[in-house]
Parts: structure tokens; sequence; C-alpha cells
């Protein structure tokens, strides 16, 4: 099965907006056994959308269009779509309820432009979208698919995981490939690759790609074997094989995202949790809050970023904060001490360090955090140096924190 | 001067990488009055970069291709350039040169792979490479450019601005291209197209993009007129008329977010805040932390996420819980009053909502957000309906805070 991704829009062709659109398609598609030979991107202009469309129909057995399908007068990929199809555009009643609905939820009123979104080029397979109006369309062709996304990139991704995928999982045949993402963090690339030792045994023929990013390096194996079950199979023993050598760097897989993983070991405990931010400013609480039912588990978060606030809401003594500066190993222990006290949960969590850009010295240069764990019984501490840059540092001193209460919860005993 | 751009790289073809060097080319070259049509990406077969280089040169003015030119054996765009011009490989003395000096500095000797460099396709025009080895080639053909640049981020965006961007400017009329991008928040894309009402006589001639995200619409103006003077008043003239128009939506302009807007009103007012959330869990904490300097004005926050730390840490009284629920005008107005006096600020600010996807109510459904700002002389409130999913009602409700503080700031008087 051979593809080509079609991205559309003048904010690309501009260079205003870097296309993650694509790359996010071609990892999908390449998952599920599609070789992507192909991507190509054109503005908002009907001849050239056209011609795209038709050297692509001509050549690939899939063509996947993503972008110009907002409820605005940009809207130029519907009419290409027609032409290409040799077709007309149809209301469509289950697009029309879902736009109801939506603008019902947001307390608005039905618009033309509205009205404009519930055509759809006739005999086109409609899809609806979750999380927004334009809806994921397919033709089918002798053998060849044409499937339509809209550009906005989280409607996209919702439609493509949630539709497109298994769609094409049930018309194409089971590919033979498989694979499988082990999320590790705290083990930098080329240790990472020493602690694996030597690759060769340990897959067999498999491939293993290290995916690098600021909180962790993602270890993606591939595995071709003739069937699907003894790609499987294959997997699981090198999955298997790299646990036994690295695997307590290893928080999850495939898509969990290392909070998801705390928050289960905290709802499974019946642990309850308090934070008390400073450098990170908020974002180890959002971290947190971002899952669903968090609200179980997660107490209160302070974002204690004066000294004073440190003071009064966490009770950090201040001769403390004189003494050892905020950005200490003490401090940090106080402050996580205290929002438990505070708070009466059965973990307490800080962070303190130096964001940046400003603030560094010799000894306590920015990128310095200093991450803390209470829990009544005992009160542990880790420094970590995360960088220059401001956010990259708020968010690797996130997940260091988040790591180290999985690490704590993990332990025996 | 209408252009197109190759990427070459199997990486990109499987998602592996997102090409950043598509929107960086296509960025400079737009800036530099070349009109980028197309952008293609292919893999490392031999007769996809070709297909794709002949279908380029034969309908572009321009062609950039990038990728492909790397030392190992993935390099396959040389004899593909050969094959299109019609030439044969030739030794280049100053590349060879350069590769010396290099190798030499790095503390490494010549080797076959360096020879192999030194080759580059007779006639073709040179530009050495000030950070790597692989030089930019340029062929000129009756007015058509074929441009080759290596693919290594760093080495591209050194050669094309140091040596390509130069040479074009050298060869093609001054650009009369200019782009203007408003942002807007709290209106939504259909409305805001309603509120502009009609578009010809407001855009005389000019285009204009509308660029939706969770956040709010971006407004693009490009404008197209013979000199870049007149394209410059011109887009003046229609960012006053959208202004008039839609002027209290537009918060900034460009790559400039809220956070910086609402940072920078509050140091040049020399006003501090504190904010106390619920629904959105830390993330407007993170969004005001996330600006450098917010130190100076951001004193503190709490994530009041249980009834119990409402009450204790922003004296809500319990019986106001009671009465009206957390997700209440009359809470969230409480909340802002007791942030700001417990912090001892200027502006106390707060939200509190049902970020689903549990707890919601026919009365008070997931979306239901309310966001209270108090300054002492008033307090005031407004709710907003935010879709049903938990991290954009996070995100939305958090935009939608730090509107408010920014209206409240722009307010006369």
């Amino acid at each position: 099965m051979r593809a080509e991704i079609i991205t559309i829009g003048d904010e690309l062709l501009i260079g205003q907006v870097i296309n993650t659109n694509q790359a996010f398609i071609a990892e999908r598609l390449t998952a599920a056994g599609v070789s992507v030979e192909k991507m190509t991107s054109v503005g908002d202009h009907p001849e050239l959308i056209l011609q795209a469309l038709r050297e692509a129909w001509a050549t690939r057995d899939i063509v996947i269009v993503t972008g110009g399908l907002g409820p605005t007068h940009d809207d130029v990929t519907r009419s290409a779509l027609c032409t290409l199809l040799e077709t007309d555009l149809v209301a469509d009643e289950r697009v029309r309820e879902r736009i109801t609905l939506l603008l019902k939820a947001r307390g608005m009123r039905w618009s033309e432009a509205a009205e404009h979104q519930t055509y759809v080029p006739r005999g086109m397979r409609i899809f609806v979208n979750p999380v927004g109006t334009a809806p994921a369309m397919v033709a089918e062709r002798e053998g060849h698919r044409l499937i339509v996304l809209p550009g906005v990139p989280y409607e996209m991704r919702e439609l493509l995981t949630g539709s497109i995928v298994p769609y094409l999982a049930d018309h194409l045949e089971a590919p033979a490939i498989v694979h499988r993402t082990l999320r590790t963090t705290g083990i930098p690339e080329s240790l990472l690759a020493q602690e694996l030792g030597e690759l060769d045994s340990l897959l067999e023929g498999a491939r293993l790609a290290f995916l690098p990013s600021p909180r962790g390096v993602r270890l993606r194996i591939t595995v071709h074997e003739s069937t699907s079950a003894e790609s499987r199979a294959k997997a699981e023993r090198i999955e298997q094989r790299i646990r036994d050598r690295v695997g307590e760097y290893i928080y999850g897989v495939e898509e969990e995202e290392l909070e998801e993983i705390v928050g289960a070991l905290l709802r499974e405990r019946s642990l309850t949790i308090a934070v008390a931010e400073s450098c990170t400013g908020g974002l180890l609480a959002d971290k947190f809050t971002n899952v669903s039912g968090s609200s179980r588990y997660f107490e209160r978060g302070v974002i204690a970023y004066s000294n004073r606030s440190k003071t009064e809401l966490l009770k950090v003594p201040p001769d403390l904060l004189r003494r050892h500066g905020a950005v200490s190993q003490e401090v940090a222990e106080a402050m996580a001490e205290g929002i438990r006290r505070m708070a009466g949960v059965d973990i307490g969590l800080s962070t303190t360090g130096i964001a940046g850009p400003g603030g560094g010295t010799p000894e306590k240069p920015v990128g310095l955090v200093w991450i803390a764990y209470a829990d009544g019984a005992s009160t542990i501490s880790v420094h970590r140096r995360l960088g220059d840059d401001r956010l990259r540092i708020k968010d690797r001193a996130s997940h260091a924190a988040l790591e180290l209460v999985r690490r704590r919860l993990m332990e025996p005993g």
C-alpha cells in the first residue's frame, strides 16, 4: 500500500506554521503498515489543489488530504474534491446533527457558515468529528482510497486515530509489521545505548529506534515477520530483554503519560497528594490535573513564587530561606513537608529551582532544580541540572518530580 | 517568482522527524519576495527524487532542494541532479579545501567519504559551507534556478541566510509581498467572519486567511502590490479597518502570546497579581510563569481543587459552597477576592468550572467555567461554555482568564 499525504494551507507555504500534521499522519500510516512515498503541500489555490489531488489519485493506493475545510471563505478543498470525483455537494444529516449539538454546547446560534459545513461531496463516506465540526471523509474507487481530514491539528489527530486508522485496519490486510514503544526517562540517549549493550542478539533482526525528546528517550521496536502473530511474539521477547536491561527507566508504553501512570498508582493505593511549586510555576499541578479523575487524589497545589508565600503558605522558616536560599535541598524538603502538613495528605511534593533566564550564579546556575518528596515516614530529595531554556526547565522539572513519585511508589516494601 | 521546495529523507516519510527545514525555507523565500507554490517531500529513492525534481524544474522559476547530500550511503540526490541537468560529477577545489580544513580542525583523517563529497555536478555554482562539508549549489537555465542545500538544519540555515538569500536578492526584484497577522480570542471563526462583514471592499484585492486554534482565530492579511512600500501601506489600511470592526477581540500581532501582553501591561502599571485556580488546575499559573521576569508581578498561585482547600486557603465561606456549589459566580468571586486579600496583591484572578469528563449536570454541564477578577475597587466575573474536552477546557479557561485581565486593564479610566 503506497500513500501520499497532501496538506493544504497558505500558512504552510509562507512558513508561518510548521507542518506537524504531515509527520503525525506519516507516523500513524507507517505504524498501520502503509508506506508513505510522497508528501505534498499546496496553498489555498483551487488549481494547485486539484492538480496535486489528480497526480496523487492517479499514482497512489491511498491519498490523505488535510486542511482547507474550515467554515470561512478560504475553504476550497471541498470543491476541488467534487471536481476530482466528478460529483456535487449534498447536505449530510449526521454532520448537521453534530454541528447543531456543538453550537448548542457553546451557546451559539446556527449561521450561514454552519449551514455551509453540512455539505459534503456526494457518495463520500462520513466520519463525524467528535471534537469539531468538519468531518473526515473517504472515497473508494477501484481499490484506491481518498481520505480527507480537517486541518486543525487536534481535530485531525482525533479523527485519524479514532476513525481512519481503525477503518484502514478493517480494509487492509493485517500488517505483519508490529511496533512497540517503550517510554524511558531520567537517562540520556548515549547512556541508554550503553546500558542496552550489544544489539544484534537482542533484536534478532528487528529494528530499534531511539527517539529522544526533552522529557526522555522513547525506544521504538519495529518487527516485520511473515505473520502478525510472529511479529507480536518477537516484539514481546525483545521488550522483555530490554526491560531486563533498562527496566527501571521505563515508566510506560505507547502513548502513556507519566502523570497517568503516577495517578493510577496513587488511586490503586488510595493515597492523596498535594504539591508546592516554585520554579515549575503551576506546570506540575497542571500535569496532575490533566488526568481525568485526578480530584480523587490531587488535593491542592500551591505556587509559592515569592519567599513570603513560601513562609505564609508552607511554613518554610524564614531563617532557612536566609541561610540556604530558596533554591536548596533544605527549602525543597521544608516545602514538601509543609504542603503535606497543611493539606493533610499522604504525600507532599515540591520543586524549587532557577528557571532563568536571569537569577543564575556560579554555585546555583540557571537550570538547577531541587525536588523533594515527603510521606511522613521519610523525606527524600534529588537535584537536577536541566539545561538553560525556561520552558524546558519547567517541563523537565515537572517530569522529574512525577518520576520521583513513581519510583518511590514502585519501591518494594 | 514561483518556487517549489523539495525535501528529501526517509526519516520524514515515516514521520520520525518533523519537517522544520521546509517551514524555515518557506519563510525566508516569502520574505525575499518569492511565492512558494508547492512543497514536496520524498524518501531516499532515486526514481522518486528524480521525478519530483523533473516536475518542479519544468513548472517553477525556483526549485530549492534540501537533504540527501550527507556523507552516508543514502546520498542519492547528487546523481539525480546529474541526470536532471544532463551533466556529470566533477571534483571541486574549493570544496576540497573546505573539507580538508574541517577534518583537520576535528582531528580527523581524509577518507573515501570525504573524497566523495568533493564531487559536484559540473556547471553548478558552488557556495562553500561555513559550518559543514556539503556545499550549496545553484544551476541557472533560461531564467529558472535550481538551488541545492544540505539537509542538516543548522548547515541549511547558515547557507540559506548567508549565501542563497543574498544571491537571490542580487538576482530578483525587491519583494512586494507583505504579511500581517492579527491574533484574536473570545470569538469563533464563523462569528468573526460575520462581524468583519463584506470583505471585498475591506481587502481591496488583498487576501485574508482565518487560522483557527483552540485559543482563538488568527487573521492573516497578505498584500501583493508592485512595490513593497505600497504593499505595506495597504496592509496598514486593511489592519485599521479590521481593528475598527473587531478590534476588541484582537490581543496581539504576529507571534505575541496573551500571557506576554498581560505581563507587559502589569509591569507597565506596576501591578501585582495572584491566582486561585480550580478547574484550570495550575495551567493559568503555568502560563503566567512561562514569561521571563514574571516573578516581578506574579506573587503566588493556589490550586484549590477540593472544597476544603477553597475554605482553608481562600476563606471561601463553607455556606457559600453549600448554597451555590463550587462552580458558581458567587464562589468564583469569593475565590478572586480571597486570593487577592491573602496574597496582599493588587489583582486576584480565579477560575472554577467542570473540566469533565465526569461531574456535569443539566444545569452545570461539563465545560461550564466561571472566571472572576477582583482589584479591590470592584469584582467582575464571566462564565463560558468551553466544549467537552478536559485539556481544551483547561486551556481555553486559562486563556479566557488572561483575556479578562487584558480587557480590564485596557479599559479607559
